[in-house]
Parts: structure tokens; C-alpha cells; sequence
């Protein structure tokens, strides 16, 4: 009923043009050669199908429920988690000395978008596994690597992170739960946290919270933040599971999507104070939490991406089967399939070339957190540290806004059919809502892009990368030449308006950065898109010729009907604030 | 918790800038004096605060059901629809004559406006029955008038559209329902009908189905259907309820959203075969459609407007309400309120300006309606169908997407709240979703306007209509000269889009038909709010200089972000269908 087929051809395709090949030249990626990536994804592809697939609608109906403070999940979750793990692929791209199958993080990236694909609210729980796990890597003592890494590598244990509270969202500074030395070298933790995610579950045996919180006498703001491991069971000397931690399960969130999803608000401390242990050094919460934003930032992009793949199969499988209406110069005795009919094949072509797009622009800004930590010359990694820092918040944002809105288009492509919850369409739309919001709302991202990553270099790092941009422009020839075209004239465009917020004031700057995020996002899938369409058109090995012709329409179709647009937002990318503040607060 | 206010000014604003003043001349309508539809407009928001607006959230978790064959309403329904008959709401825009309130159309939409806002699938039952009444009063006989339309009008009685089938959706011209006659001038209707709005429920005493059947020897297709008025309880010739029609619902539809709106799958002639009345005369049922399609098609559109005023209503309380971060400028020791921060204020402004737009083009499409129905002149009548012809598809489709991103945008200022169901955004978003589907898809819609409406008097009544719009573009000056310069620039794309659909090929108009009619709605919003901008400036009586003031800007900030867009969409709609079938049906 709703279809999925890991896109196998495509998802191959981006690696290589995001750099595969010279990843797996790099040293700790000597396994992941082409053929072993290709024989890894094949193998996910079909588990995701077999195992992970078949949640969707029993998780959506189900939900995840609260039971005598106690969460459980959907039937069949805790049986597809274990299998999960046995397989071995919450480790992919972990190192191999804590269990890790030493993939690139952009393999990984391919691998999480086929279980997001399959049941976005079930991969939440190694997602956010994922970024416990990279930041006890990256910040945790010898210690806690010992205790606590290769259960959470393994996906034996699972991982949260634990920020949010009522009057903390985006401001994460402002949260009040307190850590307080128990004088034995651990602490104790007190506080209401919610919108924890997985926060409570049934289908691992410990969970190992990540807990921000302020120390006695800690600075306000972000800078007095300090982060804490916080277990749900403590870990006994020898490693098994200890006592229950003071942490209790006090609320489910009733929401409009991702229903197996735990999202829990969490009480810790009601009864003396959790048991916590400080990672790293005090007040540098914050600080170790930019170092894994572009991880995290990034995978819920990839949600978007993984729902628009999701809705693109679903609408085209719909629409190549069900017949209304004549398509013009179709015969007479038969209803036309609705595929013929113009306005739907667009539909349709929309929601192909942006879900390409989109996963050409993730996997290369997954490429590129690979290449900033492990590429051996220093101006590369400074480099693709620029471009995975300007890359993220627009996966991040225009990925998931274009999730929402292919979601929406497979809705529509099932006309009445759409609206009811049992062909499923609806609840892609419901789920993928969340990604807009979550790990920083699209308007946080915005602000990201243009007041922090603009200004990188004084602006060089910008200018290059449009400049890259630029020159596939003036490559692309023959058929694609079109192409070259549309991408030229997006830069006239971006370069306007990258040079005008560089030189704003801080509102002005404001007022336009969601638009210029757009801007951006649309423009670097037609550039991805474009280089495709290049190495398409040499007609690469294993890939057929039908796939090349297909991939370089589809760039093409791209380039006429969505870059073509980017010309048109200039105006609102640049009015400025004034506009935006001329109606009084009271009247609004 | 979801605040509403009818925003009476703004409304009262929109209805004399469509041309109330003038309607009010009109024999018909001498009653509709300004200060008395100002009387009835403020008495109807205080009904539909009072007593619809509370029915929204548990109309939503309770949903109709089915029980032993009937359905039943949620807790609440039956009470509000008998006060709202007794307060005598359905039968404002109908004539007196049949117990109506004698009102414009105009004015009954402005109300509509508000019930829908309230609750959007409670405002579907009275809507149905609008729709049905208004069929037989303009097709049924002296007989069918006399039994069943002062039932309707004042909606003692509801009535419903019965017309889709599982294989007769966008083309409903492949009904199969059969009628044949009695031989006692009744006929026998068998079939199975899906989609029907409040096809069954326990609001009122009798539903008047109006049904789409074949009689025998038909011709196929639109040609050969003929309509039916099928009563779910017979009438005795008294005019009292007689016995029980042969009329079945098999079950309701679990839908996304409007979950208080039967959806009803309905079986005619299970047993032996539901007694019809034929209306008017055979194989005219397509044609008696169309009659009654503006109608229709624009109080679909104006769910978009009332889902869109609610969102923004909803979405500006939360912003001004709740505090976080801290705004450029703002002092250090507190947190601002979020609409202090540009992208949160931009996205109010967003919802502000695209609900006043859509409310000044949809009540000018309402009044068109009446004017050429009731204008003495025979030109101006011929002008007016041909505004309406072109207004209505853009009111339907314009207004329903802008009415699906509005509520999304609701959803997104309330950040994680507005994921959250209690919150009740997220219930706009599901709710709004089926307007772009039902009374013809958007798609449709975009069909009808590039097929049947830009070709009107061989193309110039749309040229008629864009030269209007240049005249009032010219005319705006001082601070609104902005407005005209951005509407100036979009018409300068929707002439030339517009030339070249009228000279396209048959697939190429199709293919542009979804984006031109996005760039006709987008500008036709910044002409009326131009429009509304020069009579602001004037500082009408009657409205205070806050809001006048406000008016202004608020057109401004549409000219600025929104219709500064337009000219980015003339790639798309000219670009014709090779790029969309360029990849084979078999690879999408």
C-alpha cells in the first residue's frame, strides 16, 4: 500500500559525485570501497525493506503508550530493534575499536536515510543514539569510553539528548535543571526536561541520557551549561546494569506525527537527584554540543530527504495505475492513466528532481564532515570544514521544508484517496512536520546561515563556494547546456544577495535570511543536479544508459521549473526590516 | 487555547471595497444596507464564538462515528446546528420568499467565512446544504420547491452533493449509478457513492440527497448524467417525514483531518432500489453542475481564507506572548517576545498580509457572482460572469494552498508546541488539507482557468481584467507607490504568461497551467490589497486611522515579499510539457 524501495542507483550516484572515491582513499575509510559500499547499502536496503518497512502504519496507529510509568512501544518494535543491532547497523560508521564498522559518515548518512525512509519515527532512536554516542567520543574520559561506548556503538544501550525545557526551546540558555557534586566525584541532578525523544522505551535494555544542566555558581546563559551522563540504570563496576537511576517517565506527548516516537518529559531527581557524571569540563556544554551540530544537523535533513523519496515512489506508483479522465490525443475507449495528464507528471517530476537534489547536496555535505576530520592536508579539512558549515543549516532547512512540502504533493497526487489515513500519504505529511521544528527550527537555521556562516573568511568561504558553483555553470554543454543557463542566472541572483546581507545591518540581515536560504538550498541542487547531468552524460560504469538519460532529464526538468525561480526572491531576500515592523505589535 | 475573533473590520472593509455600496442599489438587495450588514455580521461573530467555536477541538478528538447503520455527531453538534437554524444563519443569502434573509452572496460568504473559521467541519453541513438548495431552487419544479425548499433554506433539513464514485472521481462523467423509472414518475436509483459530505448524521430530522445517476440508454460520459433529489426519509404529502428511503452508509471514512464531518460511503438500493425524483430534465445533470460550480467552488476557497485568519489569529497570539532569546537591540535582562525577532515577525506578516488578500479577491469574486445575477445592465452582468468565471478556479486553488502553508506556518511559530495536538495548530494543518482536493482538485482548477477561462471572448475578458489591474497599479502613489511598482513588474509577467498559454499548444498550456494560476492569485491579492491601500490612505469613515494605518502596511509588506515573487514563475509556466515528459513513465 505504501511502497518503498531503496533508490540503491540514485543514493550510489550521490556518493560518488559527493567524493566516495577519494573517501576511501582516505586512511581510516581504506574498507569503503566501491564495491563493499555498494554490497553494505544493498544489504541495508533489503533488511530496511524486510524488517523495518512493515512498522509504519502498525507504529502510527498503535503509538508508543505510558503504562504504570513505564514506556511501550508498538508491536513489533522491540523485535525490529534487536534485529536492528544484530545486523550490526547502528555501528556502521562508528570506529572500529568500540565495535564501528569504519564507514564514512556520509555511508552512514545512506544507511540512515533508507531506515528513515522505511519508518521515520523508529529511526529517531539510533539517530539520536548516533549523537549521544559522538559525543562521548569527542568528550568523554577514558572511563566513560570504557563504560559506555561499545554498548552505545553496538546499539545494545540507546542514547538521548536531553535539553528542552518549558522555557528553554530555542533558547537553550535559559534552562534551570541543576547539577550539584555529590562529593564522591559524581552529581546529582535535578529538573523537568521534555520533548525528549526515545526519552523512555522498551526495546534496549539501558538508555544513557545526555543531559545538559547548570553547575552552583555556573554563569547564566549558554556559557554556564555544563553536560552530564545521566543513565537510566546505573552501570555496575563490571559493566552490566545496575540500580534504576531517579529519573521518571512523566508524560507522552499526544503529536501529530511520528506516534512511535516516545517523546517524553522526563523528571529527574524527584526523589534526592539523579546520578550524573560530568563530561568533559564544567560550563563547556555548549560548547561540545556545536562540535556535533553539523552531525545532527544534517541526519534530521536527511528526514526530509528520506520522506520526499517515500512520497515520490508513493505518488508515481499511484499515479502509473490510476486512470481518470483523457489526456490530450489519448484514444477514446480508455480513461487515461492520471500520470499522462500534464499537471500530475509535474507533480510528479517535482517531487523526483528535488528528492535528487536534496540527496545530492546531504551526501556531499556528509562528504564533507569526512573530509574536515580526516583529509591529511590542512587547507582541505579547513576547507571542507567551510563548506560543511555553510551546507548544514540549508540541508537542515530546506531539506525538511521540501519533505513537508513533497509530502503534501503525494496528498495531492491521490486526490480524495490522499486525505484518508489508510493510504498513508497522510501520514507521511504528519510526521515529516516535525523536521521543520526539532535540532533547531528552519528560521534558527536561517539566522545560522547569515549571521555565522556568511561571515566565515570575511565572506571568502561563501564567494569561493559560489564561485565552484560558477565554474560548473560554465561547464555544462550539449543538452545540459540549459542547465548552465538557469544555474547562472540563480548566482547573478545568490551573489546579489549573499554581497547584500554581508554588508546589512544585523535586522535587515534577519528580515531575509529564511529566503536566502531558500535561495541557497534551491541553487545548490541545481549545481549538484548539474554536475550530476555531467557525469551522467560520460555515461559512468555501473550505471545503464536509461538511468543516465533519466538522470540528466530530471536535472534539466529542474533547472526550467524550480532554479528558474530563484531570480524571484531576490526582492525579498534584500527589502530589509522595515517592512517587516511597520504594522505595531498590538495590531498584528 | 485556539483564539478567534471575527475580524469584523477587515471583513467589513473587504465586502465595501468588492462593491456593497453598489450591491445595496440592486433591487434584490435593499434590505443589505451597510449598517445592517454590519448589525448581522458583528451578531453572527458573537454567535460563532458563543457557540460553534467551542465545538472545534472535541468535534476533532471525538470525530463522527458510525453506530447501527446511523451516524452520530460529537458531543455538542446537534445543540449548536438547532440554535444555529433557530438563530436562522443558513438562510441569510437566500430569497425571502422561501424564508431566506434576502442577502447578497457576498454577505452569506462573509458569514460562511466565520462559521468555517470556527470550525471548519461543522461549517460543511450547512455549506452541502447551500449547495443542494441552491441546485433545485435554480432547476427544480414549482412541486420539488413547494415540499423541500423552505426545509433547506432554513436548514430544518440539510442536503448533500452525491456525486463521486470509487471510479468516478476528477471525472465524474464515469458514474455508473443507475435511475430507472417506476412508471409512476418517480424512478429507483441503485449504486454505491463514496466522499459524501455529511451524507448521513443526527443534526436534523431529513437529509435531501442530490444525486448523479444514468438513466437507461444514456449516453456515456458527462452527456448522459441526469440528477435526482433522493431523500433519506421519504415526505408525505402533508410536507411531514414519511418513511425510510432505501439508502444505506456503509461506513465512514478515516480521514487526516475535519474528523466532526461525516464522510460518508453510501449504498442507494439495496433493497429493491431508492426512490428519486428526477430534476428538471434528463441528461442535463453536467449542466445543471456548472450552474451552481462558482458557488461551489468559492466557499471551498473561502476555507482556505478561514483556516488562514484563524492560523494567523493563532499564531500571532503565541508571538506576542511567548518570550525567548533575546532580539537585536533588546535589553539584556530579559527574554523578548519571539514577534520581536524578524523571521518570526516576517512569518505573521506573511499569514496578516495573505488573509487580507485573499479575503479582498474572494469577496470580490462573491460580489461578481451577485452583480451578474442581479445588475440591471446586460453588459455589466456579461462583465461580472466573465470576473467571476476567472476569479472563481483562482479563489478555489489560490486560497486553498495559501489556507494548507498558512496553517502550516502556525504550526512553525508555535515550535515545538505546535506539533504538539493540544495545541491545535496542528488540527488546522490536517483540517485544511482536504480543501485542495475536493470540488475539483487544485490541479483542475488550474485546467479550467487555462482552458475554458483564459479564452474568454477569445482572451479578452482576462485582458479586460489585467488592464483593470494596470489602471489601479498606475494610480497608487506617495508611500503606497511601492505597491504599484511591484504589481506593475508582476503584471508585466502574467501579460506575457498569459499570451503565450492562449498561444500554446494544448500539453504545453496544461503544463503551465498549476504555476500561472499560483502567479494570477499572488497578483490579484496585490491588486485588491493596492486597492485597499488607495481607499485606506483616504481614511474611509467608519475606520479608525490605526487600522487604516495598518491596511496600508500591510499591503506594502505584500508587495514587497510576496508579490515581488511573481516574475520568478514565468520560467515555469512557459516552459512547456517537454521537460516534464522527458523521463519515461516506466523510471519515475
Amino acid at each position: 500500500m505504501l511502497p518503498y524501495s531503496p533508490p540503491l542507483d540514485d543514493m550510489r550516484f550521490a556518493l560518488d559525485l559527493a567524493g566516495l572515491g577519494e573517501l576511501s582513499s582516505l586512511e581510516p575509510f581504506g574498507d569503503a570501497s566501491s564495491d563493499l559500499v555498494r554490497a553494505l547499502l544493498d544489504e541495508a536496503g533489503r533488511f530496511v525493506t524486510d524488517v523495518i518497512a512493515p512498522l509504519y502504519r502498525v507504529g502510527d496507529e498503535h503509538g508508543s503508550v505510558l503504562q504504570d510509568g513505564e514506556v511501550v512501544t508498538p508491536p513489533g518494535y522491540k523485535e525490529a530493534y534487536s534485529r536492528f543491532v544484530e545486523a550490526g547497523w547502528p555501528a556502521a560508521a562508528f570506529p572500529p575499536e568500540w565495535g564501528g564498522g569504519g564507514m564514512p559518515f556520509a555511508v552512514g548518512v545512506a544507511i540512515q536515510e533508507m531506515v528513515t525512509a522505511a519508518d521515520m519515527a523508529f529511526s529517531l532512536c539510533p539517530m539520536l543514539t548516533y549523537s549521544a554516542t559522538e559525543m562521548l567520543l569527542s568528550h568523554g574520559s577514558d572511563e566513560q569510553h570504557a563504560t559506555y561506548l561499545e554498548k552505545l556503538v553496538t546499539g545494545e544501550w540507546t542514547g538521548t539528548m536531553v535539553l528542552t525545557e518549558p522555557h528553554a526551546g530555542s533558547d537553550v540558555g535559559a534552562l534551570s535543571t541543576k547539577a550539584v557534586p555529590a562529593g564522591d566525584g559524581t552529581w546529582r541532578i535535578t529538573g523537568q526536561k521534555i520533548f525528549i525523544t526515545w526519552g523512555d522505551h522498551d526495546v534496549a535494555d539501558n538508555i544513557v541520557h545526555i543531559v545538559l544542566a547548570r553547575t552552583p555558581g555556573a554563569p547564566p546563559g549558554t556559557k554556564g551549561i555544563s553536560t552530564f551522563i545521566v543513565p537510566k540504570y546505573l552501570v555496575n563496576p563490571d559493566g552490566t546494569r545496575g540500580e534504576r537511576n531517579d529519573i521518571t517517565t512523566v508524560s507522552l506527548e499526544h503529536k501529530l506525527g511520528i506516534h512511535a516516537s516516545p517523546t517524553c518529559a522526563l523528571s529527574f531527581g524527584d526523589h534526592g537527584g539523579a546520578v550524573g557524571y560530568l563530561v568533559g569540563l564544567e560550563h563547556q556544554g555548549m560548547a561540545y554540543m556545536f562540535t556535533m551540530m553539523n552531525n545532527a544537523r544534517l541526519q534530521v535533513g536527511i528526514e526530509g530527504l528520506a520522506v520526499a523519496e517515500r512520497a515520490h515512489q508513493h505518488a508515481a506508483a499511484y499515479a502509473t495505475e490510476r486512470r481518470q479522465g483523457r489526456a490530450v490525443g489519448a484514444p477514446r475507449d480508455q480513461a487515461s492513466l492520471i500520470v499522462e495528464h500534464p499537471d500530475v507528471r509535474r507533480m510528479v517530476m517535482l517531487m523526483r528532481s528535488q528528492t535528487e537534489a536534496m540527496r545530492a547536496v546531504m551526501y556531499r555535505n556528509a562528504a564533507a564532515i569526512d573530509f574536515a576530520k580526516h583529509h591529511p592536508e590542512e587547507s582541505r579539512r579547513r576547507w571542507e570544514e567551510h563548506v560543511a558549515a555553510i551546507l548544514t543549516p540549508v540541508s537542515k532547512a530546506w531539506g525538511t521544508d521540501l519533505g513537508v512540502d513533497m509530502a503534501s504533493l503525494d496528498v495531492q497526487v491521490h486526490g480524495g484517496m490522499g486525505f484518508i489515513e489508510e493510504t498513508g500519504a497522510a501520514q507521511l505529511l504528519r510526521d515529516s512536520r516535525i523536521a521543520p521544528i526539532y535540532e533547531g527550527t528552519n528560521g534558527i537555521q536561517a539566522i545560522d546561515l547569515v549571521t555565522r556562516k556568511l561571515p566565515l573568511d570575511g565572506g571568502d568561504a561563501i564567494r569561493r563556494l559560489l564561485g565552484e558553483m560558477r565554474t560548473t555553470a560554465d561547464s555544462l554543454n550539449g543538452e545540459n547546456k540549459v542547465i548552465g543557463e538557469r544555474l547562472a542566472a540563480a548566482l547573478d541572483t545568490v551573489d546579489t544577495a549573499t554581497e547584500h546581507l554581508l554588508g546589512a545591518e544585523p535586522n535587515d540581515a534577519l528580515a531575509g535570511a529564511t529566503p536566502y536560504l531558500e535561495m541557497l538550498g534551491t541553487t545548490l541542487g541545481g549545481w549538484m543536479l548539474g554536475k550530476g547531468a555531467a557525469a551522467a552524460a560520460e555515461g559512468p560504469d555501473g550505471f545503464s544508459p536509461g538511468f543516465c538519460q533519466a538522470k540528466q532529464a530530471t536535472a534539466r526538468f529542474y533547472a526550467v521549473h524550480v532554479l528558474s525561480t530563484v531570480p524571484g526572491l531576490l526582492g525579498t531576500v534584500t527589502a530589509g526590516a522595515d517592512s517587516i515592523f511597520a504594522v505595531d505589535q498590538a495590531a498584528l
